[in-house]
């Protein structure tokens, strides 16, 4: 199989040479121009799971450009690779890894079996495990040392332990409470700064929470770290650590044999940081929080993404599309970052997700076999919710001498089922419209005789959207943006997995701690270090 | 006095012209090996105001580039534009304003006199009115309809008059508990998403809550529908909502004069809304949460980083170096964005409220006199807290195509008091040897004949560092980012005080509530308005 594949350079591919010659071929300000404009809205528009929808009539692209897009994908064999990809074969080179986090919410090709077993078995059980232990916590078959339920529960863990998981807490806790699913309140840590854990435990009745300690490997310095700080708190309170916390962590960790832990549940190196959060690592907290059938309709909607992402029409798939316009933009058009806009409160650290799931997977110099790339690879991803975000940083946005990409996100309606009518209109509608006006004068702009109410237009935006968010629909987005990811390695031809760039801070760091410095290194450390 | 000034565009200063000669002019790496890179760590150094230190040592910067900062200082007379911006010049010359935000934290040159009266004068009289009423609501002189104390403060406001508050209040919030001086909880509702503050006023006891409501104009759409929200909900509650809301405005505003406060506290249109965290803006809800001697505290670091920012030496003034350097990086080396990194968790959202601060003051195409200029403005801010980061995004600032100029913030002690010692070192000192650590994994890298381990190195920091957060350190750093937003917009020869791009956005959104579309405008409503 692996041999009929070609992983080249994006710079190899005769289409991609077409794709240069296309730069600022298209005026999306004209595009969008009278109602050929209503046209192309609703004609740039591709399916997602969840209920999503994908709409591209705002972005600089054209039938011309389309078609440029699929010859790359065909040429670039991009649903080849992601097939490869999850049929199991080991896409991550440089680590020697497969990479499975498709798995972890449908089959979309052959059995996988690693260490002795079907992974796709794997993963099934370890949510059926943490779907009967949520199961005993909520009905109080596992109570506390002095017999009563559990209430809050409270993930130790960062990066992709931390962000993924938070983004979806954030995004469904409203959604839970008024759906009448909610049931443990959740709380994070992350941070080595010993003032995220001691805010965090003076917030909350340790007798009644259960900690969920995620480590992939066991080992990450701030992770233990905070262990100890907040199994230091459960002692000083008289409580038995055992008895207040659970792992999540993959078979051949420490923590795996450890007693220390009411329970533990598993992933392994097929599950990287950044793409966990529909395996154990996010399975533990979110099944605590809202339910194990949140969490089953939140992997059903990504499977569903999933599945329409293995389209080859690129105007069917729209991660694959949504990649195709990205690397268009970073390497023909020359933008340098991407704003993420979700015009929904509870998308309100769900930016901060993708900024690591993006550049940590694609913020790369050498393509997979190590060698040195001509191009540049993932942009800086940023954003905030709108409309905060409008009277903060899209002034430059606007005006801006550079142009930004954007990425909408919007619903229908809102979670709590709350709203007030002002001046004629709920602030869900105000919400609404304020995506579609920013959309179209990011577009078209607006001609001025004062040059400071000039707009040039021209900015690219594309909007993703959806009646609510909900289990499913934050699943199905959560999956695009991992398969977009993953098409944009493929055609950058770098490794979406590894993360060889965190390392030499972390040596750098034990040194520091070993006192084995000199020189600058040390300098520095003097000044921050009592 | 203003007719001494030349406002001239950045590249028709001579100096300026130099600085482009020097482009990739310093090896950052080799300026930091060896003993000779302690001594500049030690070097490149000016004290701020609040305790603060900035370190330049990792910049890309010489005693050659330095003296080219001098002339471009002198030469674009600097100083003397800050002289007259604080003087009361009219240098917000669209909006025909003056600028006078400094003055709300003290005095640093003449007598300015607007609105007959003096206006620090009238910054002082409300910061003492507040200070007065804080007092009151903390001693109980001011009590709720059943005679009990208020327990909680909810501002209402969106941008400038959330975020720099917001940002402050969290910085504060562990501070404040540690000392003894956390006097309410503070709450936020911004968005005009309905769940926004469907889930905060879910969260609080309305009973005992004082809104704190900010516009200045009176007329903000969001802010006034959420005080249209919180109305009904306290009018559900049996509560009478003019003893549950004081009003932040301008004097002229339609809510300086209704009766429906139980206070009203004044700023003006001297002070832009993200230069507003020292005026009442900040005011009301700090001195409620922390009590008004912390306010005090935290203008009284404002005033000592603003005194710093008149002096004419580069290389003794932190926010007109940062200044430079930053327009070196971005017109020189051509650098699109710079990442704020503070390493402490109470400064969560201060990246986000820099991002305002700086992205809506320079991000702008034409000069304050309305020209199209023919270089790049602000660049795209952006950034978390480490060490959360650094399991996130680094793996692009280490290894992407692109440098990134990198801003660290770190402190040698943590707010609360409580920490932990694991492998040898308390989580205080992993922070902070993981702040030298990446400073120098960032600038020297690494070299290795496994190209997935090598780091080019040459990526520039600098460092802001003090012993704590604390009301006068947060208030420095507050000031220096506005005064160095101030200076970059002199260079830029931008006005950096109003925000002419998120104006067609209000428009069209108007006209789509209004119904008043056709084409795609409509098209997009359609899809997203039920």
């Amino acid at each position: 199989m692996a041999s009929t594949i070609n992983w080249n350079n994006l710079d190899k591919l005769e289409s991609f040479k077409k794709l240069l010659s296309l730069k600022n071929s298209v005026s999306v300000a004209k595009e969008l121009q009278g109602e050929n404009g209503a046209v192309r809205v609703s004609k740039y528009s591709v399916p997602m799971g969840g209920g999503l929808t994908y709409n591209y009539a705002a972005k600089q692209v054209n039938e011309q450009l389309l078609s440029v897009f699929q010859q790359i994908a065909d040429e670039d064999q991009l649903l080849e690779k992601f097939r490869a990809l999850y049929n199991g074969e080991v896409v991550n080179l440089g680590e020697k890894r497969m990479v499975l986090h498709q798995l972890t919410r449908g089959q979309l090709g052959e059995a996988v079996n690693a260490d002795g077993t079907d992974k796709r078995d794997f993963y099934e059980t370890q949510r059926k495990n943490i779907a009967a232990f949520a199961d005993k916590v909520h009905s109080g078959k596992i109570l506390n040392e002095k017999g009563e339920k559990y209430t809050t529960v409270c993930q130790i863990g960062i990066g992709g332990s931390d962000l993924g998981p938070r983004a979806i807490y954030l995004a469904l806790e409203n959604w839970a409470k008024a759906k009448g699913t909610f049931m443990m309140d959740a709380h994070f840590i992350s941070n080595v700064d010993p003032d995220d854990a001691a805010s965090v435990l003076a917030s909350i009745d340790l007798s009644k929470t259960i900690f969920v300690l995620v480590s992939k490997s066991g080992t990450t310095l701030e992770t233990l770290t905070n262990q100890s700080f907040v199994n230091e708190y459960l002692k000083n309170a008289g409580l038995d650590p055992s008895k207040h916390m659970i792992a999540v962590t993959s078979e051949t960790s420490p923590l795996a044999k450890s007693p220390d832990y009411l329970a533990a549940f598993f992933m392994d190196d097929y599950i990287g940081g950044r793409y966990s959060s529909t395996s154990a690592v996010g399975g533990a907290i979110l099944s605590l929080a809202f339910g194990p059938k949140a969490f089953e309709d939140f992997l059903k909607g990504a499977a569903e993404e999933d599945k329409l992402s293995v389209e080859k029409d690129v105007t069917k798939n729209a991660a694959l599309l949504d990649a195709l316009i990205g690397v268009y933009e970073r390497n023909v058009q020359e933008y340098p970052s991407t704003a993420v806009l979700p015009y929904s409160q509870a998308l309100s650290r769900f930016p901060a997700h993708l900024q690591q799931l993006d550049m940590e997977s694609n913020g790369k110099s050498v393509n997979r076999f190590g060698e040195k790339i001509d191009y540049v690879t993932g942009p800086v991803i940023f954003g905030e919710p709108g409309t905060n975000g409008q009277h903060s940083f899209y002034q430059l946005l606007h005006q801006g001498t550079n142009i930004i990409p954007l990425q909408f996100i919007a619903y229908k309606n809102n979670q709590t089922g709350k709203d007030v009518v002002i001046q004629g209109s709920t602030s869900q509608a105000k919400l609404g419209a304020n995506v579609a006006a920013q959309i179209v004068a990011f577009a078209c702009g607006k001609s001025d005789s004062n040059p400071n109410k000039f707009f040039a237009g021209e900015r690219p935006s594309s909007l993703i959207y959806g009646d609510s968010v909900t289990p499913e629909s934050i699943g199905a987005l959560l999956a695009h943006f991992e398969n977009k990811v993953m098409f944009q390695g493929f055609l950058w031809n770098v490794n979406s997995f590894d993360q060889e760039g965190v390392q030499l801070g972390k040596t750098l760091a034990k040194s520091v701690l070993a006192g084995e410095t000199s020189g600058a290194l040390k300098a520095y450390a003097d000044l921050l270090i009592k």
